[in-house]
């Protein structure tokens, strides 16, 4: 690699159904002259990556595009990996339809999950629908790129890196999430409050990360030479504050803000245990059992639950997309101007190019960066990304509280990662068992737990259902 | 110490105001040749000392014992101590109305307990009451007789013993606890069952343990040569054993049978996870969320709830009994015939002075025994007891499922003894979040927590409530 | 299995050219009237196997026999491991000349070893040779006795069973050395001496025993009530004890009694460290440094190097035996009497056959026994033999300086593993440098280990050579 | 702290009668305009402290200066410390008598050390005499300025940081060392010689660093996006680079050169282990023991052995010094320019003020950053400084030899350690013995142990000398 001349990279990008994760790596890419090269997509769904390659194309000869990558579809993902340097891995595990059954069959034995992408009885369904899809990818991204570095997007992000690493320890693969970017915004308004300044980007707050996708928490926090910790301790007195929000609720579901909330869960952690979490309040009410007793308790603190009915409405834009693109009566994507995405995934192939420094979050084995939990399950901390290498951050030790709270996730997920590459119905059984949000009589958790397996029976061969 | 003549020891006996521990001891000692000696008994209602002492005179006098021990009641515990080689404690944690609000209070939240003094709201709330009583004879111990064996009785067992350890880490002390014997027993019918044998004796039943004080389990069971795991696989498939046993609990209701069960759920663990539990259902059934979740729920198990009132006239008649003796009215007490207790006490002493081998099971520091399970948690497994030394054995580790939920209560214990050992009413309250059966509102747990805290107000100096 | 009448197993005997412990075995057998059965022996010398047979029959048909049991030589090892209930591994890695090099080449490089069968150059040579043999037999138990118990004499004890359980994980294999006995022994002499009582037997001995085979420790030790360590304190103190011991070596050598010594190192270890050694001074002597530093500072404490003709001399005479045998000239073994060998091995089987209990020590990997030294490392200290189980005894903690020793030597046990099974020369001269015995220069070390490869050629396929 | 302004700091200077590093530190000080405040000086020799007033008027005082610091001489350390925020801790631990003990009495048993200020018994001696002062100061820091940050400087480093840790366990220390430095150096002249281009300055050589102080490596290295790995492995095989240096040796010897060396030894180490030594070869050197075998050895390499009476005659050179000013004939310290030392002390106090942001080597209690040894350990790694925060980055594991060589002295340290807090010479002695370096008889050693001890004995107050 020279210094000035752009760099030849060639990049597989998996999955990206969803288009938006795509398009944001693309415009990214398109803004960032040290890169060129080829993209190669690929979709279990063939016109799905063919409609990216129609965005691609728009997005790299758009006249403000600063470098050029070559865009196209390929018919296996053998051949998307084929010389890869970065692997992009961002699949939807199954058809919608099952995500709604993720949501849908827990809350008929009164189990409530605002997400039920990542944890809870939710969460365990689509990792178990996941895990054999990534063993494969980890397998053949072995096989064919064993050098490149795989990115993972993908919901349950935890089990997802976990199963990569599971099947082939040797894989340099890490998982990344913007969630904990909201908490940043949410101290650079502190900032601006009880500082008096004008209110700071999100890269100027100084954040410790500890915990793992979507329980997150940041046990310390800065901004330029500012200890942000007695502004939190000052902002949770505020009057009125801990009222209750279920006005607020009721309005967000009535407009269909599915995604709103105040935040109020994130800081209730700061006021019971001493940290603030670092998660949306839908992710973090996921992880214990005292907020989701109830769609009302979890209204009270002004969140909502997303109905399937919404995720399933989705679907169906996608499918008409497709749809229309078949009977050749889809536009070519139009692109006024290319905007940055504000995510970090082109920072970070900058960084491991040698060709920048970046610190940040990022999803990896414990390699210590988090010594009071298990070695080798997958958390979220700070890292260095550097020449070829990621060096998470040792970061500052969770209170004891919080820990085994993150600590009881980690054992569910490890269940459910051994039920998964076993195929074994006795421990996916335990894992729901173990999951903080199962406080149903074990004979109704057994006969919800046989629902899912059948409702997911399409993607659970050789489990004998 | 000679081969044949009896070895002089002294016993302190600290509190034992239950007297049904104290009688036993006294008797087994009573005939054992072994030993001669003094017994010094300590309480803080130095009546219920007094009354033992006149129990302890029969026992010694009766024609049928075999050795003398002088019996005398002291008025300070460090009078107890003086010389002492062997120390009981065996204590009631405050008066039996505490007890009672231990019940009462979660019950008014949901939460619902049948034993209610070892794990749960109510098991964390005595265990704060007792830490600090714990944390003084530890101390005083260690100061009087530093090389005494200290053998605990008194519940909670685990965080009895965690006490003494946390407060004088080299104090030699171990945890008694005869729960296991009754799985012994169920084995022993299961042998006279499927083989066709005369029932043998407990003691011929050869149980691996593992767990922590009454969430034990025998992850491997033989009988001279034979592998009890099949015999309990085949016997958890006999018809009917799984109906519905909710008429066999309100019939033990009305009649007062408190302590009744047909073992259902040790045998549900086996069912689930592949290990049989070993301790009594209404213990077992506290350490997880799924059996309380109501008392119909628990019914169909076979289990009934003990009531408070069941509690409070135990205590009244010991009441009455001590105000008879201050009356002068209580009669002396007559002992018919001396019969051993069954309990293994004396057998240990025996061991530790080196005049036998004894192999049993015991509360101790985790130093590798159970090598899943953090390093110095108190936990329950087989042991050797020799001269001066109780060495744990290494259990068959647990399925990871039950390791898992072990661990949970182990961290659940460990913030209850910071708590109880900083009087930190946070870390308190993370305990009682923690805890398995607090599946409620957080807003709601932390008014049921201040109403039981309030409730011990007297046994809680330094608090600051 | 019922309970009078006599079991029936098949036992596999690989290797036993030695003869030796073959014929202990067989003899133990013979007066166990609890077992009957088979006994398939292999060897890859079939003659040695069928020498085996000779002996076998004539014991079995001894008139003090109370048992019989079928022998025979087989021409695989899997024809004699079919159906075996249980699996004694003896074999000798190599013709004798190997070993002799074993001892030889290091001593031209200044390393003297009196036995170098266990650790130093040499027994990290013997090591090399032996794990790929010791792999192929983990497999081949696996796949056609994978339920036998498996006990291995072989040395170096420690990297056999290691191997073992590298290969498989799930076998259920153990090492069994008497060393011990000898310190048990040891003692019992002090209890005559010092508490003038007639020597107990050495069972009598209650001895904590901790380390890794051959470098082992008795951290605690008493017999009947007694606490031995006070006794052993007061020995050291006695007069003329430290004495110079040339003179004696000198004598034991000119004599050729190449085994003896006085145990002064066994002393100084408890002297430097606080702990009994547990082993042969000329085996404790070969894990550190210090003693070996020349022949006459070993000489002075009256140990003497073994020289490697006389274990080639010893090999002669085998070589013979088979000759004549060959020849048809050697008479049929005439056995007098049968004597119990005073070896444990056929009250394991008893014990794990579950017709008896058995407390002893025995090589196994950690699994928590040790809890300073790390899990998975195979260490020596007591267990209980029960029905299919062996539970090892949490040992009394060795003191910080003397665990650090033992710590190192697993260290290099796992360098040298790890280079036996990869076959990987830079490490296995890795942990020819980690040796405690290596203190000369770097490249001298190389040019040794070259030397020492190069001599084990012929049982290092696979190296490049 | 605003945003521009000079932020007031105050910083108490311990020691530094060494001057060297305190100048450095006044002069990298006064061209810092983000500062200004007060220093404060304290040496147990009143006047080496006044010496350093007058050194740092004339730096703050000189045209050069960007800022200003009140530079003054406190009679007591407590009159230092009060109010600081930045502590230095920069002591010489006794008189050079007896840092010429250190190296004189171990080689005249045969133990030779270049240095003798960090490991083998002249280390352990230095650690002996030095850990007490360390206990005092960590104890009066708590007392007086408790949220101060601690920078140790001397050496042996890693025992004084230990120390520090060992008494208070919340102190804010870490210790600084610039060895690594002239790896980085090194890498950047290869960068030179194999890329063709113009040698980058040490900050562009991305270094991972893992080890103990001057027992480090640099298991990774890039520059620019290259890999220099590649670049080391190629220059290994350099024509006559393993060549025997001893005429190079003796040359530097002859001309007092006494810190020179060719870095072989640091090759040597990737070499024979796969990974690059990265402290200079006279410290890498005394941590193994095949290089210091002889002297002759030694030289091979191009290493000599720095002699006593160079550390002496540098003493006295301070002491002629100290009776000039004594006398009044000493003249004003004159300072032509002030020019940056290069070190990194000031950078490190920025970004703690979290006025910058910092990445670089430092010395800490391993928190995870290097999972394979013991936590607690103080290790060397690189680290994140940010406002009131020291983050390690979790180092790329050492190759397994390595790592075991690190940890046998990480446990040597122990020893040194706890024989040091607890006034034991039975754990200092087994220190000595555990030493990679010590490998004469055990009574020599002994014999040695106590000269060593009777040289320390005016520092060694409790030990019963």
């Amino acid at each position: 690699m020279g210094r000035n001349a752009a760099v030849e990279i060639k990049i597989a990008y998996i999955g990206g159904g969803s288009r938006g994760w795509a398009r944001s790596v693309m415009t990214d890419l398109a803004l960032c002259p040290q890169f060129k090269g080829e993209m190669a997509l690929y979709d279990i769904e063939p016109i799905a990556a063919e409609l990216n390659v129609g965005v691609g194309q728009a997005i790299f000869q758009h006249r403000e595009a600063r470098t050029k990558f070559r865009v196209r579809a390929c018919k296996t993902s053998a051949e998307a990996l084929k010389g890869a340097d970065f692997v992009f891995l961002s699949i939807t595990p199954g058809p919608m339809r099952m995500f709604a059954n993720d949501i849908d069959i827990p809350a008929r034995y009164g189990i409530l999950q605002p997400v039920a992408d990542t944890t809870g009885p939710g969460g365990i369904s689509r990792a178990l629908r996941t895990i054999p899809t990534y063993v494969a990818y980890a397998r053949e991204i072995m096989k064919i790129c064993p050098h490149a570095w795989v990115i993972n997007y993908t919901n349950p992000m935890t089990l997802c890196v976990s199963a990569l690493y599971a099947a082939e320890p040797d894989i340099k693969a890490f998982g990344c999430c913007h969630e904990v970017f909201g908490t940043q915004h949410k101290l650079a308004r502190l900032v601006e409050q009880y500082l008096k300044v004008p209110r700071p980007p999100r890269q100027e707050i100084q954040a410790d990360v500890a915990g793992v996708n979507h329980f997150t928490f940041v046990p310390a926090a800065s901004w330029n030479g500012h200890d942000l910790y007695p502004l939190i301790a000052r902002h949770i007195q505020t009057q009125g504050l801990w009222d209750d929000q279920t006005e607020f609720a009721l309005e967000s579901r009535a407009r269909g803000r599915w995604f709103t909330s105040k935040g109020l869960i994130a800081y209730d952690f700061f006021r019971r245990f001493g940290v603030l979490g670092a998660a949306g309040d839908r992710h973090l009410a996921e992880f214990v059992p005292w907020y989701l007793t109830s769609e009302e308790n979890l209204n009270r603190y002004g969140v909502i639950l997303t109905p399937s009915l919404y995720r399933l409405s989705m679907w169906d834009a996608r499918e008409r997309d497709i749809a229309a693109y078949r009977q050749g009566k889809r536009a070519k994507p139009k692109i006024e101007t290319l905007k940055r995405s504000g995510e970090e995934g082109i920072n970070q192939l900058l960084a491991l190019a040698g060709l920048a420094s970046l610190d940040t979050n990022v999803n990896l084995p414990n390699q210590g960066q988090m010594p009071d939990l298990p070695l080798g399950a997958v958390v979220e901390t700070n890292a260095q990304f550097r020449k070829d290498s990621v060096r998470p951050v040792v970061s500052k030790p969770l209170p004891a509280g919080v820990s085994e709270l993150v600590r009881r996730v980690i054992a569910t997920q490890r269940l459910t990662l051994e039920a998964g590459l076993n195929k074994d119905k006795d421990l996916a059984f335990q894992a729901i068992l173990s999951d903080p949000l199962c406080r149903i009589p074990v004979d109704r958790a057994w006969a919800m737990f046989n629902e899912m397996l059948q409702a997911n029976k399409a993607m659970l061969p050789g489990w004998g259902l």
